[in-house]
């Protein structure tokens, strides 16, 4: 045995853990300059480097000598302290995965991801599928061979959820999504006989500058420590982190929308605020980051929803709306702004969608990739699937693939078995409101003065400081108890019954 | 041996190139990042990435395998063409230079230098140089050791010059430096007693968001392809790098001043055309980027200054900052405009100096780094010596560190022996002036229409297109002949002279 001890071993743990860390940074950086700041047209040399980095990556994880250094560190568990178990499993997890997936493949995928992304953008600028369609042929067999890697022992696509959700599988997701739709289809249909709320004042024009001002106020109404959390823009607004000290969110501006960065802001500034609240002592290791994404998505999506789109927030917010916008807000009041930014209505775009008809976005999503990934739809099939699709979920029709299945950037940066996450984290967030309020009472008074302590306070205290310590199923039911998807029917229903008097 | 053939071997070399470009490039956007983009306090795991970075390009370029891998390809030069000779070359440089500095000194120096900036950048806002002596002091003390390491053969400060611009020394930059100032002493001298030029009006208000397209306007003139070329935000402007289809410059403004970032656009623009002009058979390799500091210099003040600050220049872009700036420059002509950019006044500021007294401002580093490498100058006594020989060569009371010796950025990121590459471009862009107008005759007929395309084009083929292919010592001499600073001096004389009436 070459380890001459226990505290040895770890350290040579702790070594490789660090190593692995400072190559997410510097990929993550890479990652964010390319979408934030690097000019059109330098690609290629980002994709050499992303080659190097990724054979770098695989050739320090997936060496042999981490499966002894793993198998002598789960020998000696015992002398192990809780976190350094969680580690220790932790990147078990991650080097079975990468060790049996070949080099070749391993390297080949993360040029391919660089390149698709690069040709997605421009074919959905130029509402282009054929031109993107190779690449997702592509990354979609990398997925269904990748998902063998990981799990043998699953259907493909339940592997592939399990990347982003630990235990997740399509029966599951199957029966979540079949009780969501029997709650939000009813609903849509009354609210379609409701009289429709006007909220065409919200596309009138907002200088971006001005947005711009706006984004920095609502950062700092939801408690984000500027020094450590900064924002940039991007054509698909994203949050990504290097450490608890360093985080960074995107949004995207469009003048002739105020909502569209606003809720992007709040919704990644959800997810910043679950990084930045991560306890010190996990930086730098394998459980460093929100532990999965449909607990990252219940953060974003409950600043962004639960929170941001409630009474409560509007009347804490809204003065200063007016105050920056004061023409373009002349004629509206708070509740008609609060109306406004929740009128539920069938449309195109996901990341738009209001909170009532959003599920229904990703149930397309999942349904076509569960057939992607099972090869029961071809890749040149799947424009007609979604307008099918949508169609069906959504009443609507949808004229262009750029409003279509070429909208969203997951697929072309190889996530396939994201989306769930979404519509998950969304439910979660709801069961969280419900004991968040059983344990410190009303929260709606504090948020309706703008102060979030308390709301977020408990988010940190109960989620946010473990980082990746536990399983994100373990997480939720040490604070929640069992998931039950009827807490987020519930709130649906009585928010929506209200604001339409239904 | 272990090399199977030539071939064989020059892959290898060729792979670890590619390598080492690739952690080239993450830690120049890890910087590009800190210096732009990211939020203050954040600085902690930058520096535990650095360090981790550091560490695996000291591992993968001093192995001691490439010593023998480059014995082997040394021995085999015959069958090598002449690219691959070079970069077997210059590997061999970087290879006998780092594998002499222990690995924990390698990796400390680069963690002192991330602390160190964050350190300087604070000092200078606070006017606090007893807060940075401690990491000059270091820095010093690891610069004379690495100089023993790089040159053991050399003088300590001799062997960092090397560093920057590969065959120059002390002997032959005082001699240079005293040629210089035997030129604009009493050119100054003159000046003084001349009409004072008034500049007044380029301190006016003029809006940031203007300025910014007043950069893009002026990148546009000077032919730099912005799909390759961005320009960002920064304390202090500079250049960098990743491949020669990938280049950023920063700027800085200042709302009051018009000319500053005007002129460091062109400057850091002229770094980037010689990046951007590199034939692609460098990429990714040794040859990679600029060859010297010298050569770089010698093309950013050639456009700054030569080019930049001539009438014909002023001619092609008088018309575009009238348009931008009409208010402000509605009492100014182009020949107003002219004579107030080329004024000529001692001051205290490097990056703002006038072209005639720059060379003097280099001159007070040289003295002071030349004495602080061998140890007859005390880093605590660096603010008197500075204010000393401010007085001295330029004639003027320094007020504060902050507007002294803590204004430049070099030396807390490690550079010590960079500042005479100022002085010493701006010699050589003068010889290449001459050399330029005697090949391709008369260039300011075409400048004076905002037509950059002949200059650019001899700089390119003679200069841009060689990357790091020859010494920078050989370039130069390939294409002007022995270096004169006489060159420099006359052309110094003949347009002061003619500007002030003397």
């Amino acid at each position: 045995m070459k380890y001459e001890s226990t505290q040895q071993a770890l350290s040579c743990l702790r070594k490789l853990e660090q190593t692995l860390a400072a190559y997410n940074h510097v990929t993550g950086v890479l990652y964010l300059d390319a979408t934030t700041a690097a000019p059109s047209d330098t690609w290629e040399g980002r994709g050499k480097t992303m080659e190097v980095m990724s054979q770098v990556t695989y050739d320090l994880l997936a060496n042999p000598e981490n499966g002894e250094l793993l198998s002598y560190l789960e020998e000696h568990s015992g002398e192990l302290d809780a976190q350094a178990r969680r580690e220790t499993e932790v990147v078990r997890k991650n080097y079975d995965q990468i060790h049996r997936i070949p080099a070749e493949e391993y390297v080949a995928y993360s040029v391919l991801i660089n390149d698709a992304e690069s040709v997605w953008h421009r074919a959905k600028l130029a509402d282009d599928f054929d031109a993107f369609a190779p690449y997702l042929e592509k990354i979609t067999e990398c997925n269904r061979k990748f998902a063998g890697y990981y799990h043998p022992e699953m259907q493909p696509y339940d592997a592939l959820l399990n990347e982003y959700e630990e235990g997740m599988n399509t029966k599951t997701l199957d029966a979540f999504f079949a009780q969501l739709r029997e709650t939000i289809v009813p609903l849509i249909a009354k609210i379609q006989k409701a009289p429709r709320i006007d909220d065409a004042f919200l596309y009138r024009r907002y200088p971006v500058e001005i947005q711009r001002k706006l984004s920095d106020y609502l950062m700092g109404v939801m408690g984000i420590d500027r020094t450590h959390c900064g924002i940039a823009e991007t054509e698909h607004p994203y949050t990504t982190n290097f450490n608890n000290k360093d985080v960074r969110i995107t949004t995207h501006y469009y003048e002739n929308n105020l909502v569209s960065s606003m809720f992007s802001v709040i919704h990644e500034g959800g997810h910043a605020l679950y990084e930045l609240g991560a306890d010190d002592c996990y930086n730098y290791t394998a459980l460093s980051g929100g532990v999965s994404m449909g607990i990252h998505e219940s953060q974003s999506r409950f600043y962004e929803n639960i929170i941001g789109r409630s009474p409560a927030f509007v009347h804490a917010v809204f003065p200063k709306l007016k105050e920056l916008f004061p023409e373009q807000l002349s004629d509206v009041n708070e509740d008609k702004f609060y109306r406004a930014i929740n009128k539920a209505e069938p449309s195109l775009i996901r990341t738009e969608a209001d909170e009532l008809t959003y599920c229904l976005h990703i149930m397309v999503r999942y349904e076509i990739e569960k057939q992607l990934i099972a090869g029961t739809l071809a890749v040149r099939d799947v424009p007609g699937e979604w307008k099918r699709l949508y169609k069906e979920y959504l009443g609507v029709d949808v004229p262009s693939d750029r409003e279509g299945c070429l909208q969203d950037s997951h697929w072309s940066g190889g996530s396939i078995g994201y989306f769930p996450s979404y519509a998950l984290g969304s439910a979660y967030g709801a069961q969280m409101l419900s004991k968040m309020q059983e344990e410190i009472g009303d929260i709606w008074g504090d948020v309706a003065k703008g102060d979030l302590g308390k709301v977020t306070g408990w988010l940190r205290s109960h989620i946010h400081r473990y980082a990746s310590f536990q399983k994100p199923g373990e997480l939720f039911r040490s604070v929640c108890g069992e998931f039950d998807a009827k807490y987020y029917t519930d709130y649906l229903t009585e928010k929506y019954t209200k604001l339409y008097n239904l």
